[in-house]
């Protein structure tokens, strides 16, 4: 595995932790000035939307899991692929809801040598 | 706008306009070998499931457009943003189905220098 592979694999690691404790802060720093996110049936968004969207989930409970099934590195790109699987308990001991399915997702290595997610297109549905 | 470029833009044109005549080997030749599919609700499926599913639409008219939104060349790879709109008009004069939506896609440069789809996001949604 060379540097930029374990540092992605870092990232995508710091992103899911970040995720599940419900730190947007750091999640935030984890991605481009300019990313957009792509979910179906929306327009894509960016990171305020992204940041709004991740604020309204407090108080709700997530657990989950990434995998990476293929990442490639490209110069200061790198794409990969990843089945996401997650639960969602919202608060007042209402029912969980579970998504999983895919991603594909460009990262890129900025200046200071940190790659960031810039490019993701979630493909994530509801399963009962 | 730099070869590459014209070369990507070129192969997205020759892909709608053989998705729209029904030239399944057309598109075929448009994708790599180990080309990956993802659709929401479904898994990732290669070149075998993709032609099954354009021969089944046989019989069916199809119109649309695609849109470049953003394209960027790293090397031998290369990712664009779309926005497509199609409609399908089912044969027997049932109602046309009208889908939208965005697509993240990554393209390669064969040995013969020709680019050719490599890993798609397909985000399209039913509408109204």
């Amino acid at each position: 595995m060379t540097d930029d592979e374990k540092a992605i694999r870092e990232l995508v690691a710091a992103w899911m932790a970040a995720s599940l404790e419900g730190n947007v802060a750091k999640v935030l720093s984890l991605m481009t000035e300019d990313v957009i996110f792509m979910v179906p049936g929306r327009d894509p968004f960016g990171r305020e939307a992204f940041a709004a969207a991740s604020r309204s989930m407090e108080g709700m409970r997530l657990e989950g899991t990434s995998d990476i099934l293929e990442l490639q590195v490209m110069g200061d790109w790198a794409f990969m692929r990843c089945h996401i699987d997650m639960t969602i308990t919202p608060p007042n001991a209402r029912e969980p809801v579970r998504r999983s399915g895919h991603t594909l997702t460009l990262l890129r290595k900025g200046a200071d040598g940190r790659w960031r997610l810039a490019r993701d297109a979630n493909l994530l549905a509801a399963r009962g």
